[in-house]
């Protein structure tokens, strides 16, 4: 069963209301557990080095004052005091983080270069309410770079990287948010970013849709003046589309999360590398000889695949959709029903954006050792539920890896409790960061500089010109030469010389 | 580049009128001599293994009575003489055929199975216009079985296998086709199908549109009271568009040329296959260790790409697109332009739906015995015109091989004069073909099914549960066995338990 | 089961005995059936494109007159009548032959230049006795411009080009060969090389044993004064082997057949390609999806399973070593008994070098139209006696391809009737020969030149550097760069900056 | 370059003299370091989950008492107190460890199961020094289980699992070995096995020598009295061919080193899953895309190239011999030289071993933010030395994770200074660490049981029929189901049915 939407089954329960804002953020809250630990780790990004995973994002703070930031009077070196971070004087730090990062963000970097002089962003006023790592650093940085004002918060309680928050604030960007925060606080935050004299913010960069809900509900004036919204998060352009509907949403709204190539990387080509990563981080497993049961052939199942089948594993694939099932079959992988494999797998993984796609039943079945994981969405793959009887014994053997023992002594080998382990387990590599902020950085720019009446009181995806900007910001990176239309080629296809390319409907 | 359209860049030059029929049909005969090499055989389609290639339709041709079939007497053994074919008595070698092609189509004889009580076509009267093959044989008899009259004729005059039209006949299938029509056969051919007392055909089934544009041009009347028309190709999809932009289609028309199942497998998997065969049979190259150019990254250019990594080659690809351009590199190939590695190629494949993607200048800076072949669109990628100058020498060293020397003793191995090496040097897979028959067969079901008011006059993609249900067909083949969504996953993914499984953007 | 020599299982029958002359020519002439069929086509060969196979060779030979060669005058255009061909009229053809092989031999063409000025052959009188094709052929000549004299011999009743021979007549080369010899004259033209006024053959190259048998019987005296024998054949290296064992070799003899080159070029890497090749050509089958089944896994199995892997094909083994099938499973593939899967296979291959491998018993238990073949030994894999009894139909769909129908109209589809699919069905390529060629010459250099005492009158193994040699002189054919050893590095590893490089056991 | 050796280049330096025992262990020791961080990690060995690496071995030794051992008084529960570990009340965790290896080595313990009621080994007496960790504590205890007496020490002053080592002594096995002994500690360990009253131990399983040499200078009597040594490393394989050379060697043992199932496994199969664990694990890099140099392609480095290709990295690869690089071409991979590519590539891994591969003046023209690392031999390849200059600045990022910066600000990422990357940064596969225990105990079983005169007082190599057996002891993992010979196939192949079926030769 392959995620049956674009974007790797993240898809939010239907049972969201539209306007029931709290419901909604209950749920978002419930998934943002699983963002808490959605890594990003460039190269050198722990200079501690504590462990490769668990927490590299503020692994300091247990050391650090345990004051609330709100409560702390701070100053950057300008003299400025528009910010609330965990500590002011880790900015340096922070910096050494961001410009490690900037190295492996070549395409955004190019961007910033490209239009720096244009100043495509100039009068911008941006409110930001991302995850805040070094990675996004480069992101804000080159929104004011290209000429914007911003505010930024968190969008997550856990994520933020305390010392690029300093360096960020100490540079005199307007940042508010610290690693640990509380409901209230995280609600404080995005406020702080709105509400503040002499500010009418005109955009809005979101990952979630919390900064967009809580000003459409508490400063509907403020939100009716805004030009555009960008979203990136699978929730938050569910969330979108909801206010769309019922006619909610007065200012066009760009969905990136539906790119080409944010799909196609933060899905098939990431997952490729992240399984093999995630597998061996938390258990040290040889692949080859393996036999690897994957359920759901969409990107995500796709990219399992195609890395384990590298290795040398035998791997067979699930699904209920017949034209991804026939692709399995002509990738050389063996089609079948999970009940009809489940005594014979030492490796089974999910990747559907269903639920209860493996239960009890099948896990009692499991042989002795079978390595259980879900790549798929939230928590709801595995029914990890069914397994906490009195029957059962939970054995937590290292972080993310639980042994769950059968009373015969059948063991179990469970990852991150049926989170997400890829975030759980594994890092996002930076190319697919720089790609993500590359379409939001213009997307930005599109709807900031669009002619009245080009888009409308909806929600759009990126013009397809845009997505391929974005590929070929990251082209430099693998040192690719794209090859240009003569005048004649591009009049015998019908085609601009600058593209776009091909017609939206093109499946890649 | 990679083609600029879903179906393998056989885009038809901008060139042809909408309404200039004759014109349009000049260009359809250009493209017919490429058909003409089109072969579709089964493992046992030659009985006289005449060549691995050339013709193994109508090998016995040479050996017949020269007489013009329209001007012979033939009748059945029923005494039917409502048809036109070469010979009836080769019926009994064509019903063989037929029956040996029946193995390898099971998802269509999956499909006849399970409409026969059902008669999805009774009353339906088709006039079809396709290659008449063994294959569509197997086309022509679920059509009939599934309830349908029909009236056949060959959409190109090369086509046709004798044996088989004899063997349709031969069992009252009315059939006017022989290999070697000329152009007038040709119209008369399909003028006897359309055209006959007590027959008002209500269906159409065509392969370029050929028929389609008689009967609207001739027939306006009966053309009027058509329920549906199925096109297959590029060219007849767009020669559909056109009617419809002018509004000139008068009836619902399916375009089942960019179903998914077609696309894919037409182009990603065939070529897979194909370029490895056209390659192997007219040189015998050794794969391993060659240096490989691959002009556009679409679906036809990965599909060479995967086989020919699999074999050991080295490849690089050239690009327009920057999006096609990131997958290359994603998937380990270098983004190369042709100039930067022109001298070092071994083997220079184009699959780009472009023109004039290699040039003379380019063929000049070939090293000696680079062997150059177009997979792409028509026979225009490769500027082969530019190599009839007398200071080269071309030497014909085997069917669909020239050397083509330089002064300087420079040789360059040209595949089947710059036409498509696929059709001319290798084989369409049966399933390829029995996907693609499956699509036709589905979409007249559905329009001649369809309540009055789902379709209009226009040009519609065959829908996606259709398209999974081919898909679904095929999959007994693999000995694929599909998982059935429990009624609470359905209802979580917002789903039919029958699918359709995906929105209509999905990328696959 | 992988085959137990190094040299894909073409193990000789161990009813060979040693001085059962007459028997063991016998067994070597139903082997001869096998290799008439061997062809190494260069990519323009065959001038007449007769088909895809069957006989390039003296594909005229119909055409032309039945006078025996034996019963003709013939001169050269030097006046020269020391030669025996089926037409001296046809060298140039045979030319324009060698000159395009020429070209697709560049290791070969590398050492003739590299060595010319030095003629290490000087003064040798070589015997040849092989295959003659337009390879062997420039193998032959290069012979000749390092000094050689030379008198050659066909190895095979029916490989003969008779053009090539003809050519190599015409420029003063001693050839007694046709295609199409009796066994009579077969013995004849032999005998004419050996045995002529004036010479005394210090050299031996042979190709099956038959010049040296022949030889040692008729012309002992001949024979104890020969430098030294080089022999290419599994047959000929397992007759050397016995004529050492009891004690009549009186000559040294180097067994070229176990070298690395030669071992992992002409199984793992040429079968590589010649699996594909060889199923395409005879069935156009469809690779994706396919479930295979490949029985051994030695070099043969693992270049079949590699390729198909590529291909999309799910692919399982069996063996009986289990070595090789821990190997097999750290590739990815399941280990199984035939037993366990036979009914569920769509192509089964055999590797193994062992009898009997698919019996009845298995065929029987076979899914309608599984396609059977081997590629592994003789045609001793598959029993295909067993299926020729009255119940079965043998139905001949194409040249190589039978289907045999059972009762109940199950098809199995035999490929060449169970002998080697490689050599019956595919090419070999030219780069494979170019090597073998290599290594022959550098064979007859090295024992022509040895500083006496060096080798004894027993057989030996190609010395690892010349091993080396040969690989080296095929690199720039791949546009390969060797780095060469620093000093210091040399004596830290304690090598040659020259090598060899690898101790005898290296496994690679 | 590939490895000269079959053994992954961890050639010893010639300078070691045969008799120079001191300078001897001098090299040795500093092989040790690397050693040392050799981590042979079960799924749950690492029960606090210190980190991804550094050391879960005596994880808690920093809390633990700093009294030596030799200077406590501790008993077994049985009273006992023939040992010395850190801790023995650490027993029951270590026991934990133990049953967990277990599970993963069940090749191991199939050998156990099949040898229990035989004790092959009833009467040995054995002195181990190896490694101690879970995976030799179950080869120790099914030495016992086989019926053998053992005395055990540590051949490494860091790899002991203190836990494992006290759950060892509980059950009374008197064991010599802490994490962190000092040089005397080590020796002193050692003696206590070798020499205590009523002892005269018959075999010597050994890893690196030094039990063998320290007996062989002490106690040359009761060496003489040795029935067999098994010597499973480079280093202590090295000596022992030096000892035979200068005659001392008097008493036969065995090399496991360079059995097929060891070194395939050791080299071609682990690397192909640690390369990537370990590039991950320290730099979280990207593959898809990514330029690779790989410095030679022997077993290292085609299991290093076939991962990365897997993930889309586009490889290169440099050698010395011509048969690798050849193997290089037709595995799809361009062979260049060092210098050609310096500038443009991403990753630089070598394995050839060899020294100064990469040496400063390559370093020089790296491009920024390249990856170096040493997948081969030491840590000599790469010449790290050369980096210690005052102009570069080096930054330590993350453990084993070094920036060097030039004056430019360019920077090299280099892992593990140079040593191997795979032990350091990466885990050795149990499955792995169960096939070399497995060969351990078989060669002491074979040298114990051998009738007098099957060995000389000379170096052996494991019989392959014993590599056999212990691949077969592994299928079961992977529900590998071999076939078997049948009388008659065994006749026709001239091998026995149980084995071997390979003659020595033969290369896999």
């Amino acid at each position: 069963m392959s995620a049956p939407m674009l974007s790797r089954g993240r898809r939010p329960s239907t049972a969201v209301g539209e306007d029931d804002f709290l419901k909604s953020r209950e749920i978002k809250l419930s998934l943002a557990s699983n963002r808490a630990r959605l890594r990003t780790r460039s190269q050198s990004a722990s200079s501690n080095d504590s462990s490769s995973g668990a927490s590299y994002t503020g692994s300091s703070s247990g050391e650090e004052d345990e004051i609330n930031p709100r409560d702390k009077v701070q100053k950057n070196s300008q003299g400025s005091s528009d910010f609330c971070v965990r500590s002011i004087e880790h900015a340096a730090f922070g910096r050494r983080e961001i410009e490690i990062a900037e190295q492996e963000m070549s395409g955004l970097f190019a961007l910033r270069k490209r239009a720096e002089a244009e100043k495509p962003l100039q009068g911008a006023k941006i409110i930001g309410c991302t995850h805040i790592t070094a990675q996004t650093a480069v992101l804000i940085e080159t929104l004011v770079t290209l000429g914007a004002t911003v505010r930024w918060s968190a969008c997550n309680i856990y994520s933020t990287q305390n010392e690029v928050a300093a360096a960020l604030a100490e540079i005199g960007i307007p940042v508010f948010a610290w690693k640990g925060e509380t409901e209230d606080d995280f609600w404080w935050c995005i406020d702080k970013c709105i509400n503040t004299e002499g500010w009418q913010p005109n955009m809005i960069l979101d990952d979630g849709g919390d900064a967009t809900h809580l000003m459409l509900k508490r400063y509907p004036a403020m939100f009716n003046m805004v030009k555009g919204i960008v979203e990136e998060s699978v929730t938050g352009v569910h969330r979108l589309y909801q206010l769309s509907k019922s006619g909610k949403l007065t200012v066009p709204a760009m969905n990136v999360n539906d790119s080409v190539t944010k799909t196609k990387f933060d899905n098939l080509y990431s997952c490729r590398e992240s399984i093999l990563d995630a597998l061996k981080r938390t258990t040290d497993v040889m692949f080859g000889g393996k036999q690897v049961l994957v359920c759901g052939y969409g990107e995500v199942g796709k990219g399992c695949c195609a890395a384990l089948k590298g290795m040398g594993a035998i791997i067979m694939v699930t699904e209920i959709d017949p034209i991804c099932a026939l692709q399995a079959c002509m990738d050389g992988f063996r089609v079948v029903r999970l009940e009809e494999v489940v005594r014979n797998v030492d490796i089974l993984i999910t990747c559907t954006g269903n639920k209860n796609v493996v239960t009890r039943t099948h896990l009692d079945r499991l042989k002795n050792g079978c390595i259980v994981c879900n790549m798929g969405h939230s928590n709801t793959e595995i029914d990890v539920g069914s397994l906490r009887t009195p029957d059962l014994t939970w054995e937590k053997v290292r972080s993310q890896v639980d042994h769950i023992i059968w009373p015969d002594g059948k063991r179990i080998v469970l990852l991150a409790e049926g989170r997400l382990v890829n975030l759980s387990c594994s890092t996002v590599p930076s190319l697919v960061v720089s790609i993500t902020a590359g379409t939001q950085a213009l997307a930005l720019i599109e709807l900031y500089n669009a002619p009245s009446g080009r888009y409308k009181q909806d929600v759009y995806l990126l013009p397809k010109k845009m997505d391929e900007y974005v590929a070929m910001l990251h082209l430099s990176t693998f040192d690719a030469h794209l090859t240009e239309l003569s005048d004649d080629q591009a009049k015998y296809l019908g085609l601009s010389k600058a593209g776009p390319f091909k017609p939206n409907v093109y499946r890649y």
